[in-house]
C-alpha cells in the first residue's frame, strides 16, 4: 500500500488561482492575516500531520476497528496518541474563532486542511468534524453558561462533540423523531429515547462526551416544528468546571457497516436509569432550525471526504500502475511493460485524476463563496455569495461523493485482481466512500435540495447569475489562440447548452409536472455536476496556459493540469448532454407510464 | 434480509419472444427436446433449489467464510448438503452432453439456471461453475484414458475441478507464467510451482479436486506459446479407480478479499514436497488455446453473475422501498410515506430493473447464439452466428459485470443508511459484484477484444450485421401506433447513429492512430452495451404490444415490460450519445497531450 503525499501544489493553485484567497484576504477584514503565505504555512503543517500521524493508522483502523465492552467503546491503537496530536496542532478547530480558541481561519484554507485529514484517515478525522458542527451549534445557539462551561473545552478538543439525530423509524424523515424531554423543577430536562447511526457517541479519546439532541418537548407540536435540541453530556458538569457523575446515557451496541469500520457507529440509550439530563439550546422547537445553521458546512465536508478518498485513490493506483509489469505495449511490442504504458490504464489514472480535480476546485471555490458571505464589506455582495454558495452546496456534496465512490472503484480496477484482496488497501477507500452519498443527507435529497429549495425559490436568477460566469469562460476559451483551449471552450459551451435546456425545462414544468421534475432532479444535479467541474477546469485551463509565459513556473504542473482540463472536457462533460437528455424525457407521458407500472406492481 | 424469488416471468419471457427458444428446438436437432415446456419445468425446479437451498445460506457464508487449518480448506456450515442437493439435481451439469452423464441442455436454458443460482449464492455456485469448465477442457483435450478416469465422477460433481492460471507476476498477462512441469519416465510429468487466486483451490465437499494447471515444459518457446496444460488431481487415482495417496500439492493460504467471502481463493503450491504428479492434457504448448475454448461460456457466466446480483440487489431494494415509511408524497402532501412514493425513489428502482432486464436479454440472446453456432443444420448459419456471439462475449461479459456494480449500489442507496450496516444485505451484492468486472478479463481486456479481434478483424462486417438488425427493430419501432413505441424508436435510432459514428471512427484510425482507438475502447464497449440493451428493450417492447392484444396474456407483466422498455430508452440509451462524443475525441492531439502529461510524471 502506498503512502499519502498532500497533494499541496494542486491545493495551492486551486486556492490562489481559482478560489481567489489573495483577493479574499485582502478584502476581508477579519481574514486579512490568511494571506497566501500562511495558507502555505498551514498547509505544510496539516500535510506532515496528515501524512505522517493519520495515515499510518488508517489500514489497520479498518482491520481492527472498535470494541464495546461494558457501554464503553475503545478505539483501535494508536488513536489515542493521534488525537493528542490532534489537539495540540489544533487541527480540529482551524476554522473556529479565535476569541473561543479557534485559529480563526477561513472556509477556503480550511477545506484544503480537511481534505488531507480525511483523505489519511477518514474513520479518524469523523471526531473532529463531529466536535465542529457541536460548536457551530453551540456558538448559534447557546446561552452564556452553557458557552462558558462547554465551548473552550470542545475547541480544545479536550472533550468531542456529537449529533443524535437519527432514531430507527426518522432517518432522512426527522418529522418522526419521538425521543422526549420531560422538564425538571431545577430548570433542565430528563430525556428519554434511542438514537442510531450516532458517529462516535462513546470512544476513549477524551473524557467527556458533549451530545446534541433532538427531542420533543411534551406540549411541542407534531411534526418538524416540534423539535427541540439539547445538550446532554456523558459527564455531568460540576459547578467549579470538575467532572461529576456518569449522566444516563450509553451506547448500547456498535453498527456492523461496509466502510468507515474505526469509526464508531453508535445505538445511543438515554434515559433507561430514569432520565438523561439535558439541558434545551436556544429557544423550544426550534432544534431542526439550528441544525440547519450547520448543514452548508457539513455537506462541503461530506463532499471533501469524496474528494479526499478519490485523492488518495488516484495516488495508490498511479502508484500500484507504475510498478506493476504486465502485457506488452500495443505500439512497441516490448513485453512485460509497466500497465501504466497500457492506453486504457491510462484512460482510467486520467479519469480519476481529473475528476478528483475538478471537484477540488468547485468545492475550494464554493468555500470562499462562503468566506465571502460572511465576511465581505458589501452587504449586496454577501447576499449574493450566500445564494451562489447554497446553490453550489448540494452540487458539491453529491458530485463530490458519487465521484467518490466512481473514482475509488477505478482505483480498484487499476489493480485488476490486487485490488479486490483487502490487503491492497484499494478496497477500503471504495467501502469508505460509500457511505458519503448517503450520510448529511443522500444524493436524492441533494438533488430536491437544489431544484425545489435553490433553483425554483428564485425562479432560477441564481441560476443565471451561474450561467453567465460560465459563459464568460466560454467566451474566453473560445478566443484562446490555443487549439486545445478552444476545443475546450467548445465543449463547455455545448454542456452550458444543455443546462441552459434542462433549467428551462425545469422552471416549465415544476408546476404541471411536478412528479415529473421530481424524476429529474437526480439527472438535474450530475448535469450541473459535470457542467460546474467543468467551469472550473476551464478557468484552471486559461490560468495555466497564462502561467506558462512566466519562465519560473512549474512547467510540468501546468502541463498535466492542461491535460487533466482536456481529458475531462472529452471524458466527463459529454455527461452533460446526456443528462439533458434525460431531464427532458420525464414529461408527463413518461411519468404516467411510469406510476402505471407501480400500481400493477401494487397489484400483484 | 428479503428472500430470493427465481424472475421466472421475465425469464420466461426472454427465453420465448427474444432468443427463440421454441424456433431452437425446433430446427437444432440435438436439443429438439428443449421444448419451452421443458423450459419451464426445468427453471421450476432450478428455482426451487436456488431460493429454498442455496439463498438461505448467502449471508451466513459471507460473515463466516472459509478457514484453511492444516492445508485443508473447511467451507462454510450447510455448504456440504447444499453441494450434495446440487449434485442430485444435477444442476452443475445442465449444459453437459448426455453422453457424459449431463443434460444436455442447450445454453439458452443453462443461463437461466446459473443467473438463478448467481442470485441465490455466488459464491458457492463458484465451485461448480468452475468444475463445469474443467469439464469442457477435459472434453476439448483429454486423452480417452484420462476422460474415462475422471470425466463421470466430475461431471456428477462427485470430485470438483479448478482452473490453475494466475500466477503472482502473471495475471492478465499469461506468457510471464514460470510453473514448470518435468517430464517423469512414467510418462507422467512433475509440476512446480505457485498458483493464486485459485477459485476452490482447496475444499471439503468432495473426495477429489482435479486441477487443470497451466506449465511450461523444459523445452518450451517463451511467451504464450509455450504453455502446456496438466491434469494434477489433489489424490492420485489408482488404476481402480480408487483414490490413492495425497499428490504433492496444497493451498497454503486463502486470500482475505473484499467479497464472495464463502468462495475459498486459494494460493496452491505445486511440488514443495518433490514435484505433483501431473498428466499432459493434449498437445504441448496448446495450453492457452484449450483455455480459449472455454473462453466465451466462462464470460457470458461472468456477465451473468452481474445480472443475478444485480436482480437480487432489486427485489430487495423493491422490498424495502415498499415497507420503509419516511417523508412527505411530494404532490399529495401525506406524510410518512412508504418511501416507493418518493419519484426518485422510483427512478432508482426503475434504473435498477431496466438495467438488469436489458442485460439479461442480451446474455439470454447471446446464448441462443452460441447454440445455433453449435448445432444449427447450415454451415453458413454456424459460421455467422458464432461470429454474432463472439462479437456479443465481451458486451455480455462488461456490460453485465459494470451493470452489476452500478444496480448493487443503487440497491444500497434506496436502502439510506440502513444499505450501509452489513445485516442488512444490500452492501453484501456490492461487495461480491466487485469481482466482476475484473475476473475472467478485466473490463479494458473485454474492450481490446471487442475492437483488436471481434471488429477490426473482418473489418466491421459483424459490426454491419448487427446494425442491420438494430435498425430493423427501430424500423418497427418508428412505424408503431403506439407514441411510447415510437419515442422508443427515435431514442434507439440516435443510439445507432451514434454507434455508426462510433464504428466508422474506430474503422478509420486503427490504423494511423492505434493508441487513440485503444483509449476509446472502453467508452465504445459502453456505448455498445447501452445500445445493445436498446436494441433487445426494443424488441421486448414490440413483442409486448403484441401479446397484449391476447385476452389471457398477463397485462401486468407486459405493461411493466412496457415501462422498463421505455425508461430504459430515456434513462440510460442517451449515455450511448455522451460515449460516442468521447470515442471521437480520442485523436492524436489528444493522445498527445495525455503522453506529454505522462512523460512530466516520469520526469518527477
Amino acid at each position: 500500500m502506498s503512502d499519502y503525499r498532500a497533494p499541496l501544489a494542486d491545493m495551492r493553485f486551486v486556492m490562489n488561482e481559482l478560489a481567489g484567497l489573495g483577493e479574499l484576504s485582502g478584502q476581508l477584514a477579519c481574514f486579512s492575516e490568511s494571506t497566501p503565505d500562511m495558507a502555505e504555512a498551514i498547509l505544510r503543517e496539516a500535510a506532515r500531520f496528515a501524512e505522517e500521524v493519520l495515515a499510518p493508522l488508517n489500514r489497520r483502523g479498518d482491520m481492527d476497528g472498535c470494541t464495546l465492552a461494558e457501554a464503553e467503546v475503545s478505539t483501535p491503537a494508536g488513536w489515542k496518541e493521534a488525537y493528542r496530536a490532534l489537539c495540540e496542532g489544533g487541527w480540529g478547530s482551524i476554522n473556529l474563532p479565535a476569541e473561543h480558541g479557534g485559529h480563526g481561519q477561513p472556509e477556503a484554507i480550511g477545506v484544503a486542511v480537511k481534505e488531507m485529514m480525511f483523505a489519511a484517515n477518514l474513520s479518524f478525522s469523523l471526531a473532529p468534524l463531529l466536535t465542529l458542527g457541536a460548536v457551530e451549534a453551540l456558538l448559534a445557539c447557546a446561552g452564556p453558561e452553557v458557552k462558558a462551561a462547554y465551548l473552550a473545552r470542545m475547541v480544545s478538543g479536550e472533550w468531542s462533540g456529537t449529533m443524535n439525530l437519527t432514531e430507527p423509524q426518522a432517518g432522512s424523515d426527522l418529522a418522526l423523531i419521538r425521543t422526549r424531554a420531560e422538564p425538571h423543577p431545577d430548570g433542565s430536562h430528563r430525556l428519554f429515547g434511542q438514537k442510531i447511526f450516532i458517529t462516535y457517541g462513546d470512544h476513549d479519546l477524551c473524557s467527556n462526551i458533549v451530545h446534541l439532541v433532538l427531542a420533543r418537548l411534551p406540549d411541542a407540536p407534531p411534526g418538524v416544528r416540534g423539535i427541540s435540541m439539547f445538550l446532554v453530556p456523558k459527564r455531568l458538569v460540576n459547578g467549579d468546571g470538575t467532572l461529576g457523575a456518569h449522566n444516563d446515557v450509553r451506547c448500547v451496541s456498535l453498527e456492523h457497516k461496509l466502510g468507515i469500520h474505526a469509526s464508531p457507529t453508535c445505538v445511543m440509550a438515554y434515559g433507561d436509569g430514569g432520565g438523561a439530563v439535558g439541558y434545551l439550546l436556544g429557544r423550544p422547537n426550534r432544534g431542526l432550525e439550528y441544525m440547519f445553521i450547520m448543514m452548508n458546512v457539513a455537506r462541503l465536508a461530506v463532499g471533501l471526504q469524496g474528494i479526499a478518498l478519490g485523492e488518495r485513490a488516484w495516488q495508490q493506483a498511479r502508484a500500484y500502475a507504475a510498478e506493476r509489469r504486465q502485457g506488452r505495449d500495443a505500439l512497441s511490442g516490448a513485453a512485460a511493460v509497466c500497465i501504466d504504458r497500457h492506453p486504457d490504464v491510462r484512460r482510467m489514472l486520467m479519469l480519476m485524476r481529473c475528476q478528483v480535480e475538478a471537484c477540488r476546485a468547485v468545492a475550494y471555490v464554493t468555500a470562499a463563496q462562503l468566506d465571502r458571505a460572511q465576511a465581505h464589506p458589501d452587504a449586496a455582495e454577501r447576499a449574493r455569495q450566500l445564494a451562489l454558495a447554497e446553490f453550489m452546496i448540494p452540487i458539491v456534496k453529491a458530485g463530490g461523493s458519487e465521484m467518490g465512490v466512481e473514482v475509488t472503484s477505478l482505483g480498484i480496477q487499476v489493480h485488476g485482481g490486487m485490488g479486490f484482496i483487502e490487503e491492497t488497501g484499494a478496497a477500503q477507500f471504495w467501502r469508505d466512500a460509500r457511505i458519503t452519498t448517503i450520510y448529511e443527507g443522500t444524493t436524492g435529497i441533494q438533488a430536491n435540495d437544489l431544484i425545489l429549495r435553490k433553483l425554483l425559490r428564485d425562479d432560477g436568477a441564481v441560476a443565471r447569475d451561474l450561467s453567465g460566469q460560465i459563459g464568460t469562460v466560454v467566451d474566453r476559451l473560445t478566443a484562446s489562440p490555443r487549439p486545445d483551449l478552444q476545443r475546450l471552450g467548445t465543449r463547455l459551451r455545448s454542456a452550458l447548452e444543455a443546462w441552459t435546456r434542462a433549467t428551462d425545462w425545469v422552471l416549465a414544468q415544476a408546476g404541471p409536472n411536478l412528479a415529473g421534475v421530481l424524476t429529474a432532479a437526480v439527472p438535474y444535479l450530475q448535469l450541473a455536476v459535470s457542467l460546474c467541474g467543468g467551469w472550473q477546469m476551464g478557468r484552471a485551463a486559461l490560468a495555466a496556459a497564462t502561467k506558462l509565459a512566466d519562465p519560473e513556473a512549474d512547467r510540468a504542473f501546468l502541463n498535466s493540469k492542461l491535460a487533466s482540463a482536456c481529458f475531462y472536457a472529452d471524458h466527463v462533460l459529454p455527461r452533460a448532454i446526456a443528462c439533458a437528455g434525460t431531464v427532458q424525457a420525464c414529461d408527463a407521458d413518461s411519468i404516467r407510464l411510469m406510476a402505471h407500472d407501480w400500481e400493477n406492481d401494487d397489484d400483484k
